[in-house]
Parts: C-alpha cells; structure tokens; sequence
C-alpha cells in the first residue's frame, strides 16, 4: 500500500533536509501527524519566517537577519585579523575556538570542474573587504580539502605584496587522536609542522 | 556568540523531529538557508497542508485524508480478517510482509500508569468495529513488549466468547539472527514456539 497524497508529499518534502533519507522521513511524518501536530505547525512557520526572513550580512556574507549583522557590527573585537571560511556553519566553529577577529563567509571553495570559479564564490568581494579595512593578517580557514586547500592558495597569491600576512590554519593530529589510525598525509603535516617545546 | 533570532527558532522548531538533536538541527538549518530556501519553503507548506487536511479514517482508525480510507474502500480485501495493531506505522510494516486483511489502529498501548486505560486507547471503538464487521480471526499485532503483551491479552479476554479466534503473533528468533547473541526471553520463545518440520 503506498500513503496518501498529502502524507506522501510531506515524506518527499523532508527528504531535503540533510542526512535524512526515506525511511527516516516516513517516521518523522507519521510521528509528527500522531503525536505533535501544533509542533508540526510552528516548525512550518518557523521554516517560512527564516527563508524569508534571513539574508546575507553585506560585510562578511554570514547568514544575519539585518543588513550588517552582530559580529560585524560588535566594536570590542579585532579588526586587525580576518578569518576566511567557506560557509556560515565555520563561523560557528571558529567562533568556539574563542578567536575575536572578524570574518569573511566564502561561498563554498573554488571548483573549476563545476564551473565555481573565483567569481562565483565571492573572491572579488573579500578583496573589496580587504581593501575596505585594517587587517594585519588574513586566516585562511577554508577546509582541509583539496578544494580548499587550492582555494587557500589561490587567495594567498592575490594577496601577496599587499603587506598582509596571509597564514593558514594548522594541519596535524588531531586532539585524542592515534598515531596508529591517522592517515599518512595528516601524520605527514603533523611532523613538518612540529614545533619546539617551549620549558 | 549565538544565531539570530529567527534562525534560533527555526533550530528550536527543527527539534522536534525524533532523532534530531541541537547539532543536526543546526546543521539542518544552516545548510536550508545556504542550499535549498525553495525546498524549505516547500517543506514548510507540506508540513501545514499534512497537519491540516489529514485525519484519522473512521473505520480502522488509521491516517487518512478522506472519512474513510483507501484500505478500509478496497473490495478486494479479506473482510475475514483483522490486524490490530498499536499505530499507524505498525500498519506499512505488517503491509509489506503480504497481509491483506482488514486493520484496526489503536492509539498505542495501554499504560496505567500514565493512565492510559481501555478507553483512551480505543478498545471501545475496536469492539463496535468488530461487532459491525463478519471477522472470523482477530490478529494481535501490538509490540511484543510488555505493555503490548498486557494489551493483547486484554484484548483477547474481552473477546472470549464471541466466537472469534483471538490470535498473536508470533515470537522467536529474528531471520538472521544467532542464537548467543539473542536475549533469554526471545529464545525461551522460539524454543517453547516449535513447529515440526513438514517434508
């Protein structure tokens, strides 16, 4: 037996939310129409007033409800430092590490093969950023990945000779981790980036 | 520093579906307002046109969006036989393994102590749909937990008598399943559950 059209439609429509996939949107469906259906409701309107609602601080393109958002607009923090991520969540990530400079969110990394070049994921408009402000250093922050590595690299190279520092953030072992169970790439940063210990 | 407003509420809201967590919520989020608004907002009106247009079918107290439902409409099915069960959900599973009886939907199982007696669970509507229909087998399809156990063989007391076969499904080893790693009671079961081998 299949479920009907409202139902179905409804399992379809969480099929979009991340990690969730057939068999877990039939149970978040049919326990939302037997057990919270005003919960359902509010999520519903929570989903509209976000999407429309939520944009793009102009400054650092971070997800904010007003035109600048918070962090940009905090005056106590360091505006010698910038911090370059690809995607609103870093922000988050960063922030927890207790880092106080401001930010600059990416859209995603380069990637030529799916036609993101430097445009597409706002290069032009960290340079305008830059030029805009009074950064000492620019942490490039993007992911550990190849793309984000590229990606890293090709920004450093725009800003050479611009009297910034351009640094990256850090590879090596992870804390708790296992010599034994790291890949060799990682153990491979992590010895060429040791650093003496200071008594 | 914590999200905006709307989006603090959105991950709230995002909270109740099971298994979601304050990271997967976020996580959701974030990816809806970077990806996919679209699909959020198409989420958003599935959720609301669910919540409102669907209802419970007035025969087998299923999820329905008509008075009756389709299973209860369907001719071709066997008026001979009932499954009970404890939610709409337990209805697609037991579908799947080939059933084609009829069904009836209890609202869960009874709990005294969260006073969930015979009547907040429906067994008065179980027995007037029972009475109105020519079933000759009445299948027990609650959870065999305790509480599903209790309800089942409360169910059957009630029908003793009435020149009905009350039966419940079976016990045993799952498929697939080996018998060291399975518990005493399920064991206990299949053991004391034998059937002679037909050749």
């Amino acid at each position: 037996m299949s479920f009907s059209p409202l139902i179905r439609h409804l399992i379809d429509s969480l099929r979009i939310l991340p990690g969730v996939g057939q068999k877990t949107a039939q149970r978040m469906a049919l326990q939302m129409l037997e057990r919270d259906r005003s919960g359902a409701l509010r999520l519903a309107q929570a989903l509209t007033q976000a999407m429309n609602g939520v944009g793009h601080c102009k400054q650092c393109r971070s997800l904010s409800e007003d035109d600048v958002c918070q962090l940009c607009l905090d005056p106590r923090r360091d505006d010698s430092v910038l911090c370059v991520v690809e995607g609103p969540m870093d922000v988050y990530a960063v922030e927890h590490t207790g880092f106080r400079g401001r930010y600059f969110v990416l859209k995603g990394h380069l990637s030529p093969l799916d036609g993101l070049g430097p445009e597409a994921i706002g290069i032009p408009e960290l340079l305008t950023r830059i030029a805009a402000g009074s950064f000492s250093e620019v942490i490039l922050a993007t992911n550990p990945t190849v793309e984000g590595e590229a990606t890293a690299h090709y920004i450093a190279q725009l800003l050479a000779g611009k009297g910034l520092i351009a640094s990256r953030i850090a590879h090596g072992m992870p804390l708790g981790g296992e010599l034994e169970l790291v890949d060799g790439g990682t153990l491979a940063h992590s010895i060429a980036g040791r650093r003496p210990i200071l008594l």
